[in-house]
């Protein structure tokens, strides 16, 4: 079989392949509705002209307004049945092979739009956003970081994907500014605490399940019917405070060094997209209990990438090199676990994997981790080192998967570093 | 001045005489749709009618459709000059000296309800939920409970007012039965860890501030106007399962040992009808710095109680006694200290005190304290006693203000345990 070729010219090194077909929300203008789009190249589709002309003909989209909607909440709610069927009839309608879009000019003029000329926004509206802590990785660093060398991994962390709730109000798209957060910080010697812009701003690389169906309160999701329940993926920048979360987080966990702001890439990759891309999950040791112990435990295998670019400089320094795969839970344990006490999830629930980190100093996910908390500063080029971001810093994160011949990706998570209001 | 009466017959021990007023959203048939509403007596005032017959004759809500929302978002979002002439308008039209509604018997018909007959739900749609932990006595026992009598309460605590985000899904409305949860619990002596349904199921007896206009991300509120963003109080139960929490919450805090359900009062008493009840918050030794230094710091003087009813049995027994005037750091602080990182709030957040307890054993705001984690079961009656919550528990939480020959009270916030599912 030939592989699949879309109409549309797709470079080689796009992430944006008829492979992928990953959903967004965009603007066209900025007085458009929010609409419903897949990436394809170097356009995007949007989903809205494609419904009222009639193109999804399936029997369970045919008649849905899912894409008329400002977001994916809708069309995430209609479960995977219908997320399989709408990615197969854009799959044949985008195929070099198929004329009913390829041969329809004023349809193409009105759905097929410049991704250059659109704004792409918060694909979905976020209920609840909860972050993990997934990768042994990074919590073996941390640990070693704040508490030594002596036992730095919690006994906990073996028997459960550790969690937190999130603050969902201040999730942005990429590209959004992130203005450096005031706050308080530990004393230094006596108090009073330090108070003021945070000094020890950091980025946390991070990939984020998008919950398609959600569960009633009270009615726990079965770990080996989880992957029903997830959408897709997303790269996701947690940016954190270092000096405000550690003030901060005895007993009750991180607060104000994280809930500032938390980035998220426009486009949600779909599991069907990744599925040529699974792998084998790591061996977990001990055993997982009943209820988290999987038939079949996949992992993704996705190339992840950092990139800091201070201001005035032209060339990013690449400051690390992960990979999805070195995380210890799965994303259906973690869903799996977030529901065992009867928590409900709703259609655009967030779960955050937690700083992807792997194992050697250059695939940490974030500078605490680089900079070992500040004491080895990293080098980004030949006369710039950094301890933690600076004002100006602009933070990439993007990651892919390598198919036969094509890429699947995530495009790209990005934001700079503004001053703290001096208000 | 004569006090204000209403030409609505009042019982003079009820929580909602004209003085108070507090906002609500109800449904009259399974079929109707929600719509807000205030009460009055053992009356609801449906708004929407009172809006449709253009009662709301002031210059901020004459023309507003806030009323014939689902919701009370809308009206939140409006901003404390609005709430005034709301709660004006209505004070004058329910008085017994004003002919416009008290004489119009058809109009009477449509908008008075008797609250018997309606089903109130959640009056918001909550975006983030977020519990603090304000009273000192509550964190000196847990301190004391957990890590013994040196110390027990952390440093920081002092400096700021300490939080967690919690789970907006799950918030509900008093009334709705508590599922009891299951989860993983310290092992005991080597693993594995404890699965089962908890053992050690609590209550927490909170208050929780209601968000009226929110702020823009990247902008804190002064903690001198973080009154004005504040719309009023519900009760509120955050369930909490101990031997759950115990084993998660190092280091990310609490997760699922909160997130299975809490519970909320279905009437936002204002703090408008709160002022004349207000209060000196207590001394801050450390002061505050400056960004939490009020000019004039209040309280509240709210009575507090909890009333446990096991299956099967006639009487309540009231296992605590306290006031919202024990908690040490202040509704308006709350909010500032939240902000100060630039987090954005939305009309419809919700920000829990914490478990109010007092000083006294007997004014403890949770079994844990009560109980001192198990060890001195607490007797209901003369045959009971409880270290922790039972299936068939009933916990009802109340509260209420004493004036000058009336009440603002808050109604009940209740639930009832049921027993973990067994699938
Ligand atoms: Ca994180
Ligand atoms: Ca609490
Ligand atoms: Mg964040
Ligand atoms: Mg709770
Ligand atoms: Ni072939």
């Amino acid at each position: 079989m030939a592989a699949l070729k879309s109409f549309i010219e797709v470079r080689p090194d796009s992430h944006f392949p008829i492979q992928n077909l990953p959903f967004g929300v965009f603007k066209h203008r900025p007085s458009s509705l929010p609409r419903p789009a897949v990436a394809i190249g170097d356009y995007v589709l949007d989903l809205s002209e494609i419904a009222l002309a009639g193109l999804f003909d399936g029997p369970l989209l045919s008649s849905s307004d899912c894409f008329l909607q400002p977001n994916l909440n809708k069309f995430l709610s209609l479960g995977r049945p219908a997320w399989k069927e709408a990615r197969a009839t854009l799959q044949k309608l985008l195929s070099s092979t198929e004329p009913k879009l390829r041969d329809n000019a004023s349809l193409r003029e009105k759905s097929l739009l410049p991704m250059s000329e659109v704004e792409m926004l918060l694909p979905i509206v976020i209920g609840d956003y909860s972050d993990f802590f997934s990768s042994m990785h990074h919590a073996k660093n941390c640990g070693t970081i704040f508490r030594g060398p002596e036992n730095p991994i919690n006994l906990n962390w073996f028997h459960l994907p550790i969690a937190y709730h999130g603050r969902a109000s201040s999730i942005v798209i990429s590209g959004t500014d992130v203005i450096r957060p005031r706050g308080q910080g530990p004393p230094t010697g006596a108090p009073p605490p330090y108070f003021g812009p945070s000094r020890k701003l950091d980025f946390e690389l991070e990939m984020a399940a998008v919950v398609g169906t959600g569960n009633e309160l009270g009615k726990p999701v079965d770990v080996n019917e989880a992957g029903d329940h997830i959408f897709g993926l997303v790269l996701m920048n947690d940016w954190s405070a270092r000096d405000i979360q550690a003030w901060e987080y005895v007993p009750l966990g991180p607060f104000l060094g994280k809930s500032f702001i938390t980035t998220l890439s426009p486009w949600i990759v779909t599991l069907d997209a990744l599925e040529p891309f699974t792998c084998d999950a790591p061996k977990q040791d001990p055993a997982p209990l009943p209820y988290l112990a999987e038939k079949t435990s996949k992992n993704y295998n996705i190339s992840l990438e950092v990139q800091i670019k201070p201001a005035g400089v032209e060339e990013s320094a690449v400051v690390t090199r992960t990979n999805f795969n070195h995380l210890y839970w799965t994303i259906t344990q973690q869903l799996a676990h977030h529901t065992i006490n009867g928590c409900n999830l709703r259609p655009g629930d967030l779960l955050g994997t937690g700083t992807i980190s792997g194992p050697d100093p250059d695939s940490y996910g974030c500078l605490l981790e680089l900079t070992w908390n500040g004491q080895k500063p990293l080098p980004l080029n030949s006369n710039t080192t950094r301890k933690f971001l600076e004002d100006g810093d602009e933070v990439t994160i993007t990651g892919c998967c390598k198919g036969d011949g094509y890429t699947v990706g995530f495009g790209t998570c990005t934001g700079k570093i503004l001053p703290s209001n001096s208000s």
